[in-house]
């Protein structure tokens, strides 16, 4: 149906287009009495904020959330929970010339075919400052299951050649180094290869993965609301992603099954798998481990070399784009991978609520049958 | 929600158990009209169907599919069309002794953690055989899109190590060969290649595609509901699948963006791509050009090699998996990747009749304004 | 969407017409672990049939359910439970004139509207033999919340000017009388009058009633799923009911606010209303007292008086029905609305599960805050 | 689901609380390019807001609306339309008091019993300002559907004993007179009555009619989604409303069948019922005459006598209400009702689009079979 809004139970609806007014969601279906300010939520906006490093476009934007509603003295009420963003730093001049053109690798064809228009102004709303609505909600969702002991951790897994050495892994590196690589070494050397694509006026592309630890077992339902399908999908709605992995992804498709089958056995009294090849899923279902899901991110289509694309006037020609544009997407989509991995998680948490007759009896104060 | 829903307005539901009465589906919100008869949809089935080569599953199953409802003298009339297909070749006592046990790569554990036990015959629900359904609903699916001038095609891209040659491309092999690969030499070395590993009692993964053609541009919707994001979700629900890559996937997160951009340009008038990375979708809405969808699957967990695990006792012990078991899951996959395409690609086709006021005008048979 | 689905998470799917091969339901969402056979909804489905008394059609159905899926060793699995009516009883022969013109009252002119063309043996997907598939589903759903303790149970009020008197509420006649009335000597009156209408080849309308006791308070959500507005949507979805009230409901349009107001007061410690205009509900919310919802039914559409109609070639004509009509609806429809009622009901008990922080961290076993 | 979603292809959710920040609404699967601005909203906002005559409450409020997203150059984008009202009348001191106990008729009890807590000041999330969304998305709705030729019409029928006499049915008066009648002697009546119960500081009910002109036959689904299933769920779905009736409603209940069919004729040569008890309904779809739906309202539950209620400490205690109340709910919830009513029939017209083959292969420029 109409795209805009995510999750069943913890349910979200966005809205909002780069150069409007203002972007925001409506959360509907968060469990009342959560304890919930700006605070919790303008932490994770600010980890898409640009502007805070060389190596993201030097736009300024506040992204200052605002709660509208669903939040009464310090707690949630169970109603509709209304976050909105005002957008403040639009320079209206940058974007007239895109009204023009189709950009090579951006959705202003496809939108013309949809809608016959399109609002062009910085991408509209197929521009990256969509996810704005996202994140907000997010933040919501990761505050929830920081409750249940669940945590969500979503870091760049390389940019271009440079890989992270996960060896290493560093989780403070994930929020203090421009590249929200999880390795120091490998982010410095990431931002000297971003460097040098700038210069060359172009732009790269990188991998981004997500852990979800303390997940318990059960969660998520079998055939098409499998817990690894919606993780999927999720992933590949954040604008650029084009390919998802679940635990080891690709590589299972050139194992035999006695290599990738995870026994299992018993650790101290608990059964476990032996080894997380399933990435913590199987048949849809978390099994308990550590969920792992990967995107493989295009590299940011705004590039600055000269292009060959098609007017809106129906002819050939070349152009030249201006303007502020990151030289790699990852590093701000990182909280957003993590934001719907959250999100998706939460959801199936909830839902799973009502799966056993048992848990009905109980919660209802009745005797189990 | 419940997870065997699948659509919005082409929404089929599916049920049914390996070894239960019966399988089938419900599609509500057929379009009236359509011609329609049990052949039809018989041709998908018998797609999927063992025991057709050496290297699926002896289990003899007709699959043979009744049309209970929603078709009247030859043409679908609106209402839900429910298909059933009947169990007939279960070995009851084949299964008997899976209920003591998890059987690694399997859901055995999942669906016990969650729903407290399981239907253990043959997997129960968890089992390849719930594809029945969706293979049924995805025959009336891609009878349909015919009509529209929309072809789906999937096939067996790899299996192990072999890899079919596409600049080869033949469309009769995919229907004819035992892997259903669209390259005949390539098949033969695969099914070298299966004999080889069923003789080690081993099992081994593949890669699938699917492309598209013939879809209109303007396809899909914004944020959540993108086209690519739905068929990840269409093709991450299939069980096996642990990766999804829509056009060139993994392979765009180490280029650089002139590398990777398709170009616009005119070809006899109409405004195509110059190269097709994209797999045919961008900002979420079909471009026009092919869609290209990848699926990584795993090797068949069901292997004959004694394997380490725990029993429902809570104890740990060394399993011997019996039965019938296809070595790869891939070759009788590839009909089920296709009907999820198609299942996923008219639904939104559907949608999109509303997405302009001028087609809402010409409909209602108003003036455009 | 498409019509044939009810509920968020314990959500059913009917299928199936009037003369088709059979007609069923799919039940996704429901709680595992439920101890579930054929008869115990067979029970549900004998309170439809016909041919039961000189008040409904002597035609003969045997209406013998098939469980297909979901069911385990006779417990619910969590899967989708399918549920099967074969159709036994169609004599083809009479209803092939009524291809031929729309009968009045029916939804013969409708349906070709909309689709174009209808399956018309028979009524089709707009017989009221299509609530089958409800009657078989709200059984399940009855089941459970007899188990919590929510007992569900639907009467005739009236039949034309005769109504039962409530102050004599005998709740075994409901299942013994032909008229499904709680009071016998209403039955007896009732029954004569409807025998003077069948001589006078006519037909009557009626009232039914249906009380939910034993619901919790805190049920239902604000806005736009109120559980009034749930069960209004539940009544007004059976054919042939035109109006429907909770608690006093069109009275109340003509009281003063001192009258109609219901007071709290204490019961044995407990808060309780002094009276029950609401119906039980406030805000859309259960209040903890008895759920009152009344639906009026118009007089079986089916006469075999004359009527001025307009045939399928688009000429005037005028038509005299045949065949085996009920003189009356409600008697057999009073179980439709006792199912739907309880759908209605379980469906939010079962949302309600996740509507607080409190219930999230005890389901998941973490400590409150 | 989370309560305040509504349709499915035009979906709107609204969010805010009497006395929070703001409340408002976002419009998702709204057609593209359609004129809009806020003005054509402000008209619909205006006829609900108070303080306009002395039957309504005196508290000011502005009520101004703020597109902020979805709209572009003057025509809506088919991106979500997010609407915003800010708050700016709330006396905060007029609430505190309510806190401490449960007013009768209202939703204090039952909202503290979901959420274990609520937000009181003004009725929060349960208070008539709700509908501020309700009747901004329902504006669009009504833009939409008059160019489409359906005009939605809703007026109040009737104020305690006082109706309206619609043979002298003017359209001019539902906007000019406090009571939205349509009838002015009446509504003059109306106001003496009204002037009496506020001495008596009491409240009074009333009944309020909506009716639809111009609706095509074809509209509307069978089984669960009928058009007048979906009426009644919105009307229902109104605080305040506790029955709905549509065409005849609660009159067919006493008829005879031979009373109560409405026959088709020919008109000008089309295809029409000779009268309409149906309401323009037949087995939950349009037959292309009048939709008729009536909603019975309470009297508002805030009056100035005392009342004996208990306290949110578990006491027993009388109560004095203060505060700026309408001594009736009807002539400010017509607007609501005919936004309700829009609303529904908007997306069933949008839901029908898809619903032949015949349109489909239409719309994508296929031959007809």
């Amino acid at each position: 149906m109409a795209g805009s809004s995510f999750g069943s139970i913890f349910r979200i609806t966005t809205w909002g287009e780069s150069h409007g007014k203002a972007l925001g969601v409506v959360i509907d279906g968060c469990p009342a009495g959560l304890a919930l300010e700006e605070a919790h939520i303008q932490k994770y906006l600010d980890r898409r904020k640009p502007g805070t490093s060389s190596i993201t476009t030097p736009r300024k934007e506040a992204d200052a959330v605002e709660i509208l509603s669903g939040v009464f003295e310090g707690r949630t009420t169970g109603t509709p929970i209304s976050l909105m963003v005002r957008n403040t730093s639009q320079i209206s001049g940058d974007y007239s010339e895109i009204a023009s053109y189709y950009r090579p690798g951006h959705a202003d064809y496809t939108f013309d075919q949809k809608y016959g228009f399109r609002d062009y102004r910085g991408g509209g709303r197929s521009s990256g400052r969509e996810t704005v609505g996202r994140v907000a909600a997010g933040a919501v969702a990761c505050r929830i299951l920081e409750q249940l002991g669940v945590t969500v951790c979503a870091y760049t897994r390389s940019i271009g050649p440079v890989e992270a050495d996960l060896s290493l892994f560093d989780r403070g590196a994930i929020l203090s180094t421009p590249t929200a690589m999880p390795d120091r070494d490998a982010s410095d050397a990431a931002v000297a290869y971003l460097e040098e694509a700038k210069k060359a006026t172009d732009s790269v592309g990188g991998v981004m993965e997500c852990i979800v630890e303390g997940l318990p077992s059960g969660i998520g339902d079998p055939v098409f609301e499998k817990l690894d399908a919606n993780l999927a999908k999720a992933a590949m709605s954040i604008g650029a992603v084009k390919a998802v992995e679940i635990g080891d992804g690709c590589q299972v498709s050139s194992r035999r099954g006695s290599e990738n089958n995870d026994g299992f056995r018993l650790r101290e009294g608990r059964i476990v798998k032996s080894t997380n090849h399933a990435g913590g899923i199987l048949g849809g279902i978390s099994d308990g481990d550590q969920i792992l899901i990967r995107a493989y991110v295009k590299p940011t289509p705004s590039i600055f070399l000269p292009q060959q694309t098609v007017g809106t006037d129906g002819q050939e020609r070349e152009i030249h784009i201006k303007g502020r544009h990151d030289p790699v997407i990852v590093p701000r989509a990182v909280v957003v991978l993590e934001c719907m991995t959250a999100l998706t998680v939460l959801d199936a948490m909830l839902l799973n609520m009502s799966a056993r007759m048992d848990s009905l009896l109980d919660f209802y104060g009745k005797e189990r049958n």
